[in-house]
Parts: structure tokens; C-alpha cells; sequence
């Protein structure tokens, strides 16, 4: 009947409603920042226990230092300081496959492997699964071990440790435990998981479909980019970073022409 | 000494330090995520008064049902709904004068008439000198009236309530009132403060730069946009948004080749 | 030696080489627009029947009217009018696997077909296995029939006849074709080759990598793009369209609170 | 009477109309990929000289090397190499007021000072007027010398010689030159107008609005995007840059906590 419609909004000359809560009288001043981000995804207001994981969740992602987005935005905000929005955009847009998308394919497998969280699981015979199953196809395991954090990826524990105080500590916390101690004892070394590798499996113990995680690093990453334009804004690096670089790009053209 | 350099965040193998704070210990499960950006945009904790505010604040801007911001969004996930971050991106990059920069131009405004809030001020008389200088110019007084909401944006008196419970109504929300008060003995109708003006005013309140106010409500719009997304996923409408659009464009095409 | 190292360009004060040419002498003057975007793409000059059938493909993907990538272009412009780039920016995150994306699903599948197009190839047999291939993994034989366009896709004969004259109607566009005459054969209906699957062709005759295909939609619809921009400027769109879609989606609303 | 219209194109099940002209018959293989922009931008069909002209501006914009664009741009394949049009978006989003805008600035100052091309004007004391009233208001005279190209920007001359061949080199490149003459004057050192200053000059000349000037560099720009993240693909640089960038940026704390 309604073929173009959404629920999410609507106002009146006195009145705006959100999610079918009066903004002013039911959300201002009621719900944190935090818990309207929860509000977006789920259409609910979460509990507390809710709130407390999904704010450590949103947080572990906010800040990642000088990262390939972070620098993006910080050459389009030099290009065009005037549209601080643009630059936000640019560093968003880099948000794929490769960094932020590595919570989603640890969310993905383990919804495969256990697509009911309630139900009576043998959970290392899954892991043994998963594991197996990805060596057969010649791939790697998402969301464990880690380039740089050794021995462990120090958000891990930290991570778990709120869900077990929050009770979302559950069957995709330790099938991720799981098929990392499986990987480990394949290889033989220290593997654990890594902070996506848990945030996929809290996505998991929290119900949130698949295309939410990548939706959650999106949100945080913006509210980090806004600091790192502010900083550009007090020290300005960009054109440093772009000279440099720009210099060493074209290196073998001024030596090749100095021969 | 250092020309390329960010004080935001580094790590060694086994830490992660952001703003100062280990990112494990003293900021997970610590800060909320509305906490987390307030210590991007000001490089400290907030204290519990100004975390309601700033919270409140933030919920405020996300969301604001199908605007042109949702609608290039959807567009964009329509086209490529494998790369969420992009759509996110497209919302992203409409918030520039016309609808949140309505905000800093608010925060500017008061700011120039106001340098330091704790000067003894004749707030009727700034209010006054802004309102004729801004006449003189031509302009209008940004952050007041609404084209919509009448005869009172229902926001504001909620975002005045949080103020004076959380001790930040002081001189530059008394200004931004007080300029709608003068206007609307001059135009004889009400012309009360809106959301965007209240929101300004807070801005200046919490001493932030004006700059800092685009980047508050970019932050906020990003989580907006991505339960839009979410419900285009659900709900797909931006199809059917674009098939009676065209339609309706090039009707007259049709009419005269009809004729 | 070099981690860090581009061959596209670099300037001494005096100069500016651009793929080994000096850009004032051997450029400027000397090819046109689209010739420079052969250059980007291959890193070198187009004979002139390359440049006749190239210039031909980029033309086609430039406008198609009123598309969600437009709309989103409009409506970034109505709230960022003094950031046209973003607007162009916001309209070419759309160019995803849904619309652009569909030639180089064309010419993938094409390529997957008959690797090397000098070999002395069954044609009919390699469509006949194209088919059946694609109709046992349930999926659609892209770049054939239209929604909109019958009985034919106007572009699709004109292109084809370009193709012939300037010597690029070699085995793929044979290919493309013969695979849409064994879809009609078998669903006894006229399913002629599109636009996008005679692109698609087009690419592999010109020996394009595939992933060159979306980076012609992107370079030819930027183009388009500023034309949308333009004639919003002169005669705007994008409020009127944000007002009635957003009517219409939250009318229900009002129906069920007015019952 | 229609608030929702647009006039570029339209279709019909077997035709497809761009700007009044039958796309298939009147625009495929008759214009060029520069006409088209030129189509776009104006509405009609260049004549022989001014597809010259323009096709050699746009190509000016096309390419230089690596530049805070570029580096957005790879920065964005880095993270999502799966939407290289969401890269190309972002690395058109910082062409603002800094670099690109440049263009816009110089025909803006030279509209100013000249409003109609055929009035039988006074070009030194427009020159001199323009200085001055720039000087008072300490700004710097757009369009003028190169932080770079000494003792002039090589495109410079090239351009204008192009110009007198087309009949394009008329009283805004006259004018743009005299200014550049009387800072030479001033300063008493070389201040030849950049590629910029005249590319600015010969948008006056052709009759462009200001705001066209932008969309020729984004336009152009698109197309050397393209090429950079094709190199990217061949030969990955991004994530070196990235890597060095980091730890330069983050070297102060290592050296601090070694202290």
C-alpha cells in the first residue's frame, strides 16, 4: 500500500517522534549517545547490561591512530578545509574489505557455524570445523593472531572481561576462543583472538545481523576522524606528509636523470 | 623538531595509548561511547554534568527522519550495497551550509558578540546590536524561528531544561534568547530560539571552537545514516524514490511529444 | 629499492612529464580528453581507431538522466552548495556492482570464456556454455535485454556498427551476441545483447583488464555529474524532491494518527 | 508548473534522448568524450576551435602526479579495494578552495573587473586596479607565480599558444598577463601568471560561469584518479606510505619512553 515509507521518523508542527518515542520528553536527556546508536540499529532502547558491551564495542573502534582512513581525511581536509564533512567522507569511504570488514567475516563464519546460539553445541568439534574447513579452501582464519600485537592483542581480554560481567560471554565468545586454541595447536604457536575476531563474535552474542558490524565501525570511525581533523586543524601534517611522500614517489626519476 | 606528528593514539606489541589513557585498561568498559567523543573533540574525560549535556546534544543531530542527507544515502546503497561505508559517505557530504552549518553559524555569531563568557555583560544590549547589524547586512538571525516546527521547535525547551540541570545555561544561551526576544518584538510574532540555535549556543557554552560544532553534528548524522541504511536493507524504498522521481521529471518530455 | 614509487608523473621546475611525455609539448594540444583517459588507463597514446571506439564507450556511460547517482548528487548539492565536489563525490559512491558494476560482470564472464582472443574458437559452443553454466548456479546472464528499452537497447546496434569500423568487432562482441541469440532460443523471446554487455564486450576486444570497465563508468559519469549540478543550479529539484518523498513515506503516519 | 523537472535526458522504450540530440544517431561516434563535457557544461556542441580549447584544459587538470588527491585516493583503495569508485569519490572530495578553487578564484577576480568580454576597456588600469584594490585588502593576487615553476609554469605558454590559435586569447588572458606584468612591477621580481591564472582566464573567455570552473577540475581530475589507483592495483604504494607515515608521526613516543 505504502510503497515508499519509513519508520524510523516523522514530526508534526509541535511534535518529532523517533523510533516511536517522543524525542524531547522520551530521548533527550534519557538515552546517551551510545544507546541512540543502539536505538538506530535495533529499533529498541537496550538494557544496561546491553549498553555497558555496546559501548565498549563502539569505543574499541573510534581510534586507531594514523591509519590509511585517518590519512585521507586529512588530505581532503587540506585541500578543502571548508568542507570538513568531505573529509569525514573520504575516510569513511575506505572502510571495506580490508580493515573494518574483518569483523563482518568473523560474524559471517560463526553465524555459519552456529546459526542458533541457544542450541545444545559441541563447540570444539565446531571449531575443529571451521578450521579445517578454511584449510581446505586455502584460507586464512579472520579475527585471529595479529600483526603487531604480541602476544596477544591486549583489547581481547579486556573485551571479554565486560562480557562476562555483562553476560555476554556466551557460545560465539567461546567458539572464537576455540578456533583460536585449534589454530595453535595446528601451527603450533601462539594465535589467540583478536579484538575483531571478539567484536564479530559479540555482534554474534548481541543478535545483530552480519551487515550491522560494519555499520558499528562506521559510526565509531566517523567520531574518530572528527579528532583527527581537529588535530590537523591545531597541527596541521598533511602537507609534510604529502611532500614527503610526493618526493620519495618521484626519486628514481631525479636520479635516473642524474645518471 | 617533529613535522610529520599526532599526539592522538600509538601502540607498542602489547599496548594501545589513546589521548594519553590506556585504551584497554582505563578506557574500555570506562567511557561511554558519547564520553569517547568528547575526548576526541577535547582531548579530556568529560565530567558527569557535561557528559549529560554533550550526550544530549549529540542525540539531538542524529536523527531527523528522510532528509536530503538519508535520501543520497539510500541512493547510494541502491547502486552499491556491498560498500555500506560509501553510502554512509554520500549522507555524509551534503552537511555543509545549508542544514549543520546552521549550527556554527550560531556558535560564530555569539562567539563574536561574546568573546569570553564570564565578562560582566549587558545581554539585552548585545542582543540588540546583533539584531540591527545583522538588518544592516541584509541577513537573517540564524538559529531562530523554523520553518515547520511552531510555534516552538519541541526541542528546545527540552535542550534548555538539560542546561540548567547540568549548570550550562549560562550567558550565551541567555543571548541566543534574548536575540529571539528582540526579534520578535520587532516583527511582533514569535519567533522563539530552534534546536539549531540552542545547540549553537551550548556549543559556545562548553567552549568549544565553532569549528568543533560541523564535527558534532557529522558524528551524530554517521550513526543516523547507518539505521537508514539498515531499514533500506529491511525496507527498500530509494528504487521506487527514483522511478517516480525520474518520472515525474520528465513528464513534460512525454506531454509535449504527446501534444 | 623503491617501497614508495609512481611512473605516472614528475615536475623539475622547469617541466611536467606526464607517461614519459612533456605534458606542454607532446600533450597539451595534442590529445583530447579522451585520449588523456586512454593514456591513464593503458600509459599510452590511442592509434585512432582505438580512439574513435574508446571516445564512443566513454560517451555512452556520461548521462543516463535522472539515476539514484544523479539524485544523490542533487541532494548533496542542496545542503553543500559551496562543495560541489563533494556533490559529484557523494553521486559516484553509487557506481557499485548494481548498475556500473554490470559491465564488468559482462566482461568477466566473457574473458572466464576466452582467455586469449586470437584462439581459433567455437563461438557458438562457448555461448552455449556461457548459458547452461550460469542457468545450473540459478543466476542471470548479464549485459542481455533491457527492463525498459525494447525491443532493442537503442545504443546497443550504434555501438556495434562503431565496433566495425574501426576493427573492434572481433570474437567477444561475436560472443556477447551469440550468447544472447542462445537465451532467445531458449526462452523463445527477443533478449538482445544491452549496452552494458556490448561495453563489456568492448573492453576485452580493447585487451582491458576487467577491472578497468568500472573505472570508465566512474571517469564518464563524473562528467555527467557536474551537468546535474549545473542545471540544479539553474533551476533546482532536489528541496521539491526531499519534500514530497518525505511526505509520502511518513503519510501513513499521519493516516493512522488522524483514524 | 512542473516543480520536479529535468531537461538533459529522457527515454523511450526505443530511444534515448541527452540534451535534445538522439544519443544513438546524433552523439555516439560523432562527439568526443571533451565535446560531451562540453555538452554537458553548455548545453550545445562545441565548434571546431572551442573543443581545441577546451579539450586542452580539461587535459591541463587531468594529471599531477602524486598529490593529496591522489594519496586520498590510494589511501581509500587500500581499505576497500572492492569499490574503486567509493577511492575516486574520495580523492575528489578535498578538490576545494585550496587547490582546485584556485582556478575559480582568478575568473572570478577577472569577472569582476571585466563584466562584458567586448567592451573596449582600459586592460592596464583594470590590472592596476585590481592589484590595489587586492594589495589593501592583503591578499594575495590569484593566478600569479609558482611556489614550484621558476622561472615560469610550463604550461603557461602553451596554453596561451593554443589560445591564439583558437581565437581564445582575448581581453581576460590580456588581463590576467597585465596583472602579472604590474606585480612583476611592484615586486620587481618574475611573477608570470600559473596554468591556473590562465585556465581561469580562458573559462572568462569562453564564457563560463565561475562555478563551471570547478566542475572542469573535477571532471578532469576523475580521469588521473582513475589512473592512480590502476597503478595502485599494478604496483601497491599505499600502504608503504601508510607505514612509514605511522611510525614518523608516532616516533616522539617512542623516543620519549625510551628516555
Amino acid at each position: 500500500m505504502y510503497s515508499i515509507k519509513t519508520d524510523i521518523a516523522w514530526s508534526t508542527p509541535d511534535s518529532i517522534t523517533v523510533f516511536g518515542k517522543d524525542l524531547p520528553s522520551e530521548i533527550l536527556g534519557h538515552l546517551s549517545f551510545g544507546d541512540m546508536a543502539f536505538l538506530e540499529i535495533t529499533s529498541r532502547v537496550p538494557s544496561a547490561n546491553e549498553s555497558r558491551m555496546f559501548n565498549a564495542m563502539l569505543v574499541t573502534l573510534v581510534e586507531h591512530g594514523l591509519t590509511p582512513s585517518t590519512i585521507a581525511t586529512r588530505m581532503t581536509y587540506l585541500g578543502a578545509p571548508e568542507a570538513m564533512q568531505a573529509a569525514v567522507a573520504a575516510g569513511l569511504s575506505g572502510l571495506g574489505s580490508v580493515f573494518v570488514g574483518s569483523v563482518e567475516g568473523s560474524a559471517k563464519l560463526l553465524y555459519e557455524a552456529l546459526p542458533e546460539p541457544g542450541s545444545n553445541s559441541d563447540i570444539p568439534a565446531l571449531a575443529r570445523g571451521i578450521v579445517s574447513s578454511l584449510a581446505e579452501q586455502g584460507l586464512i582464519v579472520p579475527g585471529i593472531g595479529h600483526p603487531f600485537h604480541k602476544p596477544i592483542d591486549p583489547r581481547t581480554p579486556r573485551l571479554i572481561e565486560i562480557a562476562e560481567e555483562t553476560g555476554f560471554s556466551g557460545p560465539y565468545v567461546a567458539l572464537i576462543q576455540e578456533v583460536a586454541a585449534e589454530v595453535e595447536r595446528q601451527k603450533g604457536k601462539s594465535m589467540p583472538a583478536n579484538a575483531t575476531g571478539i567484536l564479530g563474535a559479540l555482534c554474534c552474542e548481541m543478535g545483530f545481523d552480519w551487515k550491522v558490524c560494519r555499520g558499528i565501525g562506521v559510526m565509531a570511525r566517523a567520531v574518530g576522524l572528527v579528532g583527527h581533523i581537529l588535530e590537523e586543524a591545531r597541527n596541521p601534517i598533511a602537507r609534510e606528509i604529502w611532500l614527503q611522500t610526493e618526493k620519495e614517489a618521484t626519486s628514481h626519476f631525479r636520479k635516473d636523470s642524474a645518471d
